[in-house]
C-alpha cells in the first residue's frame, strides 16, 4: 500500500497555506495563488487552510478563524485551484499533525525557537514579550510539523519566513540523525519572483487590517474606488508637471498587471516629463484590475451559491491528507521504535 | 449517543498513570497501585501509560519508553487492576490528545509555564535552563490536555505535582470562560494518605536510577537481599544495644505492610530498649514482602508467557479512550465555533 502509493506519485510535494483571517486580496493573489495555480501542474500540492495556527493569536476570537475558512477556499476556487490537482486541507481535521508535532518538539530547545528571527520579530512587535500564549511561541515546531507530515520538499515563502524554514529542516536532520533513517524530508524554501505588493495607500504591504487592501472579491465599484484613492505623486498637482514614477502605487500596479510592457513604458516616460494625468493612469489600471477579477468574482458567486461543492473540496482534500499523514506517521513510530502494533505482531495470537 | 453514554456513566472519572521508563516496584505500590486498584470499585478510571510525555526527556533514548511500556501494564494487571473496569490507554496512539493540548497552549503564556514550580525544580535539577527541548518545557499543559480529554475530576498525585493541577484548572477556567461553556472539567488534586516509601538505603525516595528499589517482578533471592542490605541504625552494633526506630528503613517499611499493629509496637519498644537485632525485623519484614510480592510476581509470570491478552487490554482501552476524547474533542470544537461538520451541516445537499 505505502510503495505503491509511492510509485503511483512521483511528483515533488509542495505545501502551502494561509491562515484563515480574512477574505484574499491582491496582494494574495500575486504573491502566492499564481504561484499556486501554476505549480499545480508540476507539484503534488497540498493548501493548507492554517487554523489552528491562526487560532495561536486568535483564541479569543475564534470567529474571526472559523468564519473565514469557507471565505479563503472559495477565494482559491475562483482563482483557478484545481481540486482534482491540488488537496486543500483543513488543519485542525488532522489530529496526526499536532501529533507529529509534538514528538517534534522534543528535538528542538526553547532557546532555539526564542533565537529564530521570525519568533523574535513578531514578539517585537507585539510588545508582549513572554506573555504570548505557548502555542503562538512554538509556532515554529507545529509549522515543521505542517511541513514533513506532508513530506513536502518545496515551500513557498516571503523572505521574512526563510528561518522557519532553516528551524524545520534542523528538526529534520535531528530527527534523521537520532534515529538513524531518512524518513523525514528536508524543505526548500521557494521566495515567489514577485515581491509584495503594495497598499493602495502606498504602504509597504497590502493588508486587510490596515484597509489599504482589494480584496478578490470586491466589487466594480469597490475596485474603481480603490483605484481612485490610490497613493501617486504628491507632487503632481498639474497635468502638466512632471511626475514621479517611484513609489507610485498605480506605477507599482501597472508594473505587475498591464500586460503590454511597451505602452507602460511609454506612459511612464511621459508622466515623468509631465502631461499625462492622474486620472488617466488610474483609468487604464482600473480597467485592467476590472478584467482581471470581473471573471473571479463572477466563479466566486456561483461557488457562494453551492458551498456544498466547496465544502466537498475540503472534506475530500482532509480526508487526503489524513491517510498521507498517517502513513508518514506510521514511519516516523517505527524509525523511533514506538510502532507498537509492529512491534507486538509476534506476541500476538492468531484467532 | 453523547447523552445516552453520559446517562450511562454516572461515576466520576479518575485519570491517573506513570511514564513507562522501568519497571514499576513497591513505592509505586504503596504510593498509587494499591489506591487505583480500590478506585477502579467507585470511579471510572483512566490509567495513562504516558509514553508520549516519557519521550519529552526521552527523545534520544526511545527504546527505554517502548520496551518498557508492556512491563508496566503487566506490573498493573499482576496487581490487581482489572481491564473491565480500568482502561489502560497508550498516549502515543491517541491523537486528539495532542490536539487538545494545541488548543489549550493558545490559552497559557510562556511566562505562566516558566513560573510553575515543578517545572522550575525540574529546570533546576536538569541544571541546562532553556536548552531544555520545548517538548519537555510544555508538558504542564500537554498534561492539562491529558486531563481534560478524559473529563477526569478526580486526579491523585503527589504533593509536588499540585502546582500542574494547578495550571489545569486555571486553563479549564479560562476556557470556559472565553468560549462560555462548561465543557472542561476542573479537577481536583488527591494527594494519596501514604506518602513515599524510602529507598532500601534510606533515601527519602525509592527509585529505580538510584539503585535503591524493590521491583513488583523481583525474585525471592532479589528481596532477601534487599532487606538484607537494608539501613537500620549504624549505631545499633549489638543486639543489647538501644537502636533507633526513626529513620529505620525496616520499621518504616513494617509501618506499612505490617497487619499486626500490636506486634509491631511491642517490637518497636524492645529494639528501642536494646535487646532485639536487626535480623529478627529483618527477617519478619522479608517474610511479609515475600508473602507480598510472591502472588504478584506468579500473575506476572503468567502474563509473560501470555503477552496477547496484556495487549488485547492495551488495546481496548485505547480504543475506549479513543471514543471518549472524540467526543470531548466534538464539544470543545463545538464551544470554540471551530465544529465545522455541525457549522456547514446546512449548506449540504443531501444526496
Amino acid at each position: 500500500m505505502s510503495n505503491s502509493s509511492k510509485s503511483k506519485n512521483k511528483k515533488p510535494v509542495i505545501l502551502t497555506g494561509d491562515r484563515p483571517t480574512g477574505p484574499l486580496h491582491l496582494g494574495h493573489y500575486v504573491g502566492s495563488l499564481l504561484n499556486r495555480v501554476s505549480m499545480q501542474e508540476t507539484h503534488e500540492q497540498f493548501i493548507l487552510v492554517a487554523d489552528l495556527q491562526a487560532l495561536t493569536d486568535n483564541a479569543e476570537n475564534p470567529e474571526k478563524v472559523s468564519s473565514n475558512v469557507l471565505e479563503v477556499v472559495t477565494d482559491y476556487l475562483a482563482v483557478g485551484i484545481d481540486p482534482k490537482k491540488t488537496s486543500i486541507v483543513l488543519q485542525s481535521q488532522v489530529p496526526d499533525i499536532a501529533l507529529l508535532s509534538m514528538i517534534l518538539s522534543n528535538l528542538v530547545s526553547v532557546s532555539r525557537v526564542e533565537r529564530n528571527p521570525t519568533v523574535k520579530e513578531e514578539l517585537r512587535q507585539k510588545g508582549i514579550d513572554r506573555e504570548i500564549p505557548l502555542g503562538f511561541f512554538s509556532y515554529p515546531v507545529s509549522q515543521a510539523a505542517d511541513i514533513t507530515a506532508f513530506k513536502a520538499t518545496v515551500v513557498p515563502v516571503g523572505q521574512d519566513q526563510l528561518p522557519m524554514i532553516e528551524i524545520t529542516n534542523e528538526i529534520v536532520r535531528r530527527f534523521n540523525r537520532i534515529y538513524n533513517c531518512n524518513v523525514l524530508m528536508e524543505a526548500e524554501a521557494v521566495v515567489p519572483k514577485v515581491g509584495r505588493l503594495p497598499g493602495i495607500d502606498g504602504k509597504a504591504k497590502m493588508s486587510k487590517s490596515l484597509g489599504n487592501a482589494i480584496n478578490l472579491k470586491s466589487s466594480s465599484k469597490e475596485i474603481e474606488n480603490a483605484v481612485k484613492q490610490m497613493f501617486t505623486d504628491p507632487g503632481h498637482l498639474r497635468i502638466t508637471d512632471p511626475g514621479k514614477v517611484e513609489g507610485n502605487v498605480v506605477f507599482d500596479y501597472l508594473d505587475v498587471f498591464d500586460a503590454e510592457k511597451d505602452v507602460l513604458k511609454e506612459l511612464k516616460a511621459q508622466y515623468k516629463k509631465g502631461g499625462l494625468g492622474d486620472t488617466t493612469i488610474k483609468k487604464r489600471l482600473n480597467g485592467i484590475l476590472q478584467d482581471l477579477i470581473s471573471p473571479i468574482r463572477e466563479e466566486r458567486t456561483r461557488l457562494e451559491n453551492d458551498k456544498a461543492e466547496v465544502i466537498k473540496v475540503i472534506e475530500a482534500g482532509t480526508r487526503k491528507a489524513n491517510e498521507v499523514v498517517s502513513e508518514t506517521l506510521q514511519e516516523v513510530r517505527s524509525a523511533m521504535g514506538i510502532n507498537y502494533g509492529s512491534n507486538w505482531s509476534k506476541y500476538k495470537r492468531h484467532e
